[in-house]
C-alpha cells in the first residue's frame, strides 16, 4: 500500500503516456485535476491486488472516446464519479475499491481522481497493461467478468445505465454510440467485480510499472543519461526503429481516431521506411512491408532525446522519434486473449502474432513481489 | 372502461394506420401478436383518463426505430415489456397503467401487447394523437413530464436505462443512437408519470378514435358506402388531393426513413402536382408549390377505393390515392407544442402553420364524453 503524491503523479503521467502506445488519451489534463485534488488535501491510496478482500466490490472507472476529443474538449473530471454513483445506485451497493480499466494514457489518472473525490483505494493493476481502443479488449472481459451492469455519464451528468447486455462487444457498440452523442467523450464505470474476480483477471502492478517507468525517465533526464535506455530497462522493451515522421494520415470515424504514420529511417535504420497503423492506439509496425511488432505488443513512439511519449494525436511531420516495442503482459498472450486483442481482431487476417522477446514490466514487478513475499520470515 | 376483442383490434389497426400519417410503423405484425395473446385468453382493458387515480404510475410503452426496420425485421413483441421491467426495477415500483406514446401506426398496438402480457390496463389516449418521428414530440414532454428515467430493450433483451438526462431531446439523441445499434428497432418504456400528470398532458380518447375510425371504414366497405367519406366524418378531416403516385424518393439515414412522394392530380386535381416530404411521417404537402397542410396537422395517404392507409414504406409508383388532411389535436396547436412539432421544428423555416379547419376526432370524442357526463343524473 502506498500513497500518491505530486512527484509520483508526475512520474505516473509520463509512464502512462508511454504505455498508452500512441493512444489512451493525453493524461495531461488528468494530471492537473488530480494535482489540484491532492493540493486540496484529498488522498489517493494504491493497494496491491493481494490486499483486496474476496468480497470487495471493485469497479473499473475511466473515460471513453477518441483521444482527439480529450484534447479539444476539456472534461469536468468527475464524469466517471457520476457514472460510478449511477452504477452503485443500480447495484444497491457502494464500491469498496477502484481499478483502472487501462493503465495507458489518460485512463491511468481518471481512477485516481475518482479515488480522491470518493475516498476509495485504487488497485495496483489494470485490465489492459497498456491502452486499447475498444471496451471488450480488457482482461476482465476476456477472462469472464460480466460486462454489465455498466454506467456512463457525460459532462452534464446525463446518465446511462446498462443493466444487462449479452456481452462486452455489445457494450462496446451501445456505449460507443452513446459516447458519440455525448460529444465524443464519456465517463464510465464498469465492470463491477468481486475481489476474487479482480485477482483472477487483473494485470498486476501496472500502476507501479507506470510509476517506475516515469521515475526512470525523469531520473535519466535529470542525470543526463539516456531516457530511452531507462524506459527499456523498466518495461522489458527494445528499440524497433529510429526515424523521422514523414507522413501522417488521421481521421475521426465512428468515435475512433484512425490513421497511418510513416517514418523515414535515421541512424542504423537509414534507407528503410516504417509504417504504423493506428486505431486510437498503434496497432502494427511494418518496416519495408515486414511486420516488426503487432498488437497486443506495445508500439510506442517517444521523442528521441527525452523519451517523452508522442501520441497519435500530436504526431506530426518532421518529429524525430524512437519506436519502442514492449512485450505485452502474459495475460494478453493467451489464446483467449489473442482472439480479442490479437492481429485478427483488428482485421489483420494474414498477420501471425509473433511475441516480442522479453517479459512485460508489470509481470516482472509481480514476480519480484512474489519473490519478496517468499523471502519474508513468516 | 371497455375490453379489447378481435373485432375491435381489427378496427383499431386500420384507424391507427390512418392516424400514422404515413409512418408510425406498420401495425400489422402488432395486430397478429395481440390477436394471438387474446386467443390465449389474455385480456386488455381500456380505461378513460378520468378513471386513472392521481397516484397511479402510468408508463408509456412502445417501439422506436425506422418503420422500414419494423417491416424487414420481425420483433419478438415483448421488447417493450422488457423495457418496462427494467424501468420498474430502476424506480423500485410497479406500473399501474400503460399509455400509448403515439396512437399512429404500430405503437397503437404495442401497449396492448404489453397490457395483455403484464395484465395492466391501457389508458384511452396517447401523447401524439398521430405519429411523430422523434421522442420529444409528445405532449408528455411538451407539457413538462420529465423524459427520464427511461428504458430501452432490444430483441435479445439487452437493456439500457437512462436514470437522468437533461431533456427529451437528449433522450431522443441517446436513445436513437442505441436503437440504431440495436439493429434499428427497440422497445421503450418512458416516460413514467403520475395519474395527475397523465390527465394534464394526454391527448384524450385517441384509442376510441382509432377504433371508431376503423369501424367506420370497415362498415362503409361492407355496406358499399364511401370509406373515405366515413373516415373524414370520424376524424374531422378533409380531402387535400386525389392523385396517382408518380415518384418516390426514400432513404434510411440516422435511424429515420426520409424522402419525398410526388403525385399527379386526378379528377378535380388533374393538371396539378402534389409533393409530400416525410421523415418517417408525412410532414408537409405542397400543391404546385403552395402549402396545403403541414405538421402538426395530419397528412394521410389512403387508397382511393378502400381508404386503406398507404404508409411511406409501401407507397410506390402508380398507386391511386386520396390525400387526407386531418386537423391536429388542440394540445398540439399551442405555442409550446408548435415550437416542438410545428414546421420550424422540422426545418421548414419559412412555412407558417395555418391550422386545417375543423376539430380533431379525439377532441370531439372528449367533448361528447364531457357532455354525456353533464347530462347524467347525479
Amino acid at each position: 500500500m502506498w500513497e500518491l503524491d505530486e512527484e509520483k503523479l508526475e512520474a505516473i503521467t509520463i509512464g502512462a503516456g508511454i504505455l498508452g502506445t500512441g493512444g489512451g488519451g493525453n493524461p495531461y489534463y488528468g494530471k492537473l485535476y488530480v494535482r489540484r485534488l491532492l493540493r486540496e488535501g484529498r488522498r489517493v491510496t494504491i493497494v496491491s491486488p493481494e490486499d483486496v478482500p474476496d468480497d470487495a466490490l471493485v469497479v473499473s472507472v475511466g473515460g471513453m472516446g477518441a483521444p482527439t476529443i480529450g484534447i479539444e474538449r476539456i472534461h469536468r473530471g468527475d464524469e466517471p464519479l457520476a457514472a460510478l454513483r449511477a452504477l452503485e445506485a443500480h447495484l444497491g451497493r457502494r464500491a469498496t475499491h477502484l481499478v483502472p480499466g487501462e493503465i495507458g494514457g489518460a485512463n491511468a489518472l481518471r481512477p485516481m481522481a475518482v479515488a480522491a473525490l470518493a475516498d476509495l483505494p485504487v488497485v495496483d493493476g489494470d485490465g489492459m497493461g497498456r491502452a486499447f481502443p475498444e471496451l471488450q479488449m480488457d482482461t476482465f472481459a476476456i477472462y469472464g467478468v460480466p460486462a454489465t451492469p455498466a454506467a456512463l455519464a457525460d459532462i452534464f451528468h446525463n446518465l446511462v445505465v446498462f443493466p444487462w447486455l449479452q456481452d462486452a462487444v455489445t457494450l462496446e457498440r451501445y456505449a460507443r454510440a452513446v459516447t458519440v452523442q455525448m460529444g465524443g467523450a464519456a465517463g464510465f464505470a464498469f465492470p463491477a467485480m468481486s475481489g476474487a474476480d479482480l485477482r483472477r483477471t487483473v494485470i498486476p502492478y501496472t500502476v507501479t510499472l507506470a510509476l517506475r517507468l516515469g521515475e526512470a525517465v525523469l531520473r535519466a533526464r535529470r542525470e543526463h543519461h539516456d531516457p530511452i535506455a531507462a524506459a527499456l530497462a523498466v518495461t522489458g522493451g527494445c528499440v524497433l526503429f529510429r526515424g523521422k515522421v514523414i507522413d501522417v494520415e488521421r481521421r475521426l470515424a465512428a468515435g475512433f481516431a484512425r490513421g497511418v504514420v510513416r517514418l523515414e529511417g535515421l541512424a542504423e535504420d537509414r534507407g528503410s521506411e516504417l509504417r504504423i497503423d493506428f486505431q486510437n492506439e498503434n496497432l502494427i509496425a511494418r518496416r519495408d512491408g515486414e511486420v516488426l511488432a503487432v498488437v497486443p505488443d506495445l508500439i510506442c513512439l517517444v521523442d528521441q532525446e527525452t523519451a517523452e511519449p508522442v501520441t497519435t494525436e500530436v504526431v506530426r511531420y518532421g518529429l524525430r522519434v524512437v519506436v519502442l516495442g514492449i512485450p505485452a503482459p502474459t495475460l494478453l498472450r493467451t489464446p483467449e486473449a489473442l482472439a480479442v486483442v490479437g492481429p485478427q481482431a483488428f482485421g489483420y487476417r494474414d498477420v501471425v502474432y509473433r511475441p516480442l522477446p522479453g517479459l512485460y514490466g508489470g509481470d516482472r514487478i509481480a514476480a519480484e513481489r512474489r519473490a519478496d513475499a517468499l523471502r519474508k520470515p513468516r
